[in-house]
């Protein structure tokens, strides 16, 4: 059985995160992409060139690497030819790029109209952010995450993780396979367009809820607790080698807690008997979780309150989590000896759909590496052809 | 010209973030959405009565209520039928919970080969942790974004918003949208899955780049600073009313840095000349830009540095967000009046399809006030059949 997005053909014109993310997406599901590159290489190659080379070995296994220069016209022209022979045109350059280079939806869906052409940026094409900067920090700061992270005595806190760009290219994904559903259904092809700041809108929501209607607000940093302060215990907790999350959002669950932690005689306490008489007492109520969790390993506690149906989850560092059991159990990341980079844990897809093993992408290779292959595969050109090309610097 | 998905038809089942936001994405791109619930209604339904109304409503308006009892046999049986009919049947119960109901993948794919089943779980269906409880905060601090949020001097840290829970739901819908275009491709209708902890993994590339190959690497808090801590300034700073994020990554951005805050007597300054010098007195370096943004609005300080080209972004409160100008003048968020809750900013689907306006759905209704239409509709049930069920709380 082949994968679900076989013989979909995509000309990935992306950078850092966001939309190569998308079509690290559409490889794994099956797709053929070819990554179109500055004569610099994009971004990230040039930061794994410097070191750090997981994140683009991570993101373009798989893809065929086509360097092109679009400043200059030819380069342009075998752009718009390669377009011809597409189904998919994605893009994460600020807004109005393509359209000044004469590459825009408009005009390539007139050369080719069952182009679906995708794009995605920090605020759009339209309105009036579109032409301020977006990168993941300005963006979480903009979307109002750094407002809710940290503690009531720390400034605002950026989340560690990219998850702007990382949200932006999941739904930069979805859009592409919609408007291609619907042309299979109806010969349309759209142009599709994500935003960084509309996608993060949504996470928002749990702390949104807290937002009386009609009323305003200021963002409360609470840390690790409840978002709403009205769940207690519940937070993160030191243990002998680092630190566990634990939630308790029922009775039974402070039940199980207080048996896994050997503390039953707080069921009783008037400083903790209901939920609102711990919340009541919240500082006194993590001190005295911490005074116990603290003499437990992380793994050990979590297997105990596994025991006991409470919700927990052990603070992994990064280095565990590229050697996590699941996740190589599970094939959501294997090992890949890459003749540049050496030995990393490579990502796959992570839509499963059944019948088919997601694909082992092979290690990403040189900048260009595909480009005469894929232009004499794609625009018949010979070897003459392409040495002109190659001369002039246009590949 | 109709929206992408209109005339396909979804069951969901789902709860809280993780599937109604699939389900959301669904509604938004035109599919009809049909939710069942049980008799007491979703958990997150249960919240909004609470007095915690903005998630449930915004991630449910324009899907049809069902209230069914899958706990009794003729409940399963309604199920079923309403699954002959269907393109798709989304959920997001634990894994083992549809197949012990007898309504599992293989079970109603039998019934209709062209059902695309979705799921969308912790930690999949499949590995040693497929039992383990997951919530946002939980799957967050397993998948190493504690360990990388906030600051050295502070215990590892949540992200504020559930982007567990939303990543999950982004790509949910990605997955649901492939296997249609797949089914419609080759008329195979697969079973689909995702998993929070592997679409939790990909944001967490830009601060693994750091993470030396075939080394190991303790998580590194670094507050608002460059997770390499190789870029200066690089941070949040006050401001007057507040807080402002600002990155140089190059030398033109610093030196339109020093211009702004009129501070051009540190380009000279052996402290701060290369980018070198800036991390090497990294704490004077951010006193230093702290002094002058303190004199600044937020959004004074943000155009001055627009107008010198130096990414930055305001950080944002909740209301902010909630009144963002340009969320409201691109149909991102739309004021509604919500019979039930009052004036609520209610989002439109992210994802944008040229030469159609993102649908305005109805303001979410009743448990339920859809059982009678939808059974009517699609299974052609009479009163009197409608009224056995209801008599016995099946509906």
């Amino acid at each position: 059985m082949s994968l679900p997005l076989a013989g979909i053909s995509v000309l990935d014109l992306t950078q850092i995160y966001n939309g190569p993310y998308a079509a690290f997406l559409l490889v794994q599901a099956g797709a053929e992409v070819v990554k179109v590159e500055p004569p610099g290489g994009e971004h990230l190659r040039r930061r794994a060139a410097g070191g750090f080379a997981l994140p683009f070995a991570s993101l373009n296994g798989g893809k065929r690497s086509v360097r092109l220069d679009l400043k200059q016209a030819r380069g342009r022209d075998v752009l718009r030819d390669l377009a011809m022979h597409a189904d998919v045109l994605v893009e994460n350059f600020a807004p109005g790029v393509m359209d000044r280079l004469g590459l825009g939806a408009e005009a390539l869906q007139k050369l080719n109209p069952r182009l679906v052409y995708a794009c995605s940026s920090g605020f759009g094409s339209e309105g009036p952010y579109r032409d301020y900067p977006a990168m993941d920090l300005t963006v979480q700061a903009m979307a109002g995450y750094m407002g809710i992270t940290g503690f009531a005595d720390t400034p605002p806190t950026k989340c560690g993780p990219a998850v702007a760009d990382f949200l932006a290219g999941a739904h930069l994904y979805g859009a592409v396979v919609t408007a291609l559903l619907e042309r299979e259904r109806t010969g349309v092809a759209r142009r599709v367009e994500v935003s960084m700041l509309e996608t993060a809108y949504f996470p928002l929501l749990s702390a949104l809820s807290m937002v009386k209607p009609g009323q305003d607000a200021d963002s409360v940093r609470v840390g690790n607790r409840h978002s709403g302060l009205s769940l207690a215990p519940y937070s993160v907790y030191p243990c002998a080698d680092g630190f566990i999350a634990i939630i308790t959002s029922n009775e039974a669950q402070w039940q199980g807690l207080c048996r896994a932690l050997e503390m039953t005689e707080l069921l009783d306490d008037p400083r903790s008997r209901t939920v609102k008489d711990r919340c009541a007492n919240m500082d006194w109520m993590d001190a005295t979780v911490a005074e116990r969790t603290i003499h437990f390993t992380k793994q050990a506690l979590f297997e105990k309150l596994l025991a006991e149906r409470v919700p927990s989850g052990p603070v992994r560092t990064l280095t565990e989590v590229m050697h996590d059991p699941h996740l190589h159990a599970t094939g959501g990341l294997r090992w890949q000896e890459h003749p540049e980079f050496g030995r990393l844990p490579i990502p796959s897809g992570p839509l499963h759909f059944s019948g088919v093993e997601p694909p082992q992408a092979p290690p990403t290779g040189k900048l260009g590496a595909e480009t005469r292959e894929v232009l004499r595969e794609k625009l018949g050109l010979d070897a003459a052809a392409m040495d002109a090309l190659a001369a002039d610097g246009v590949i």
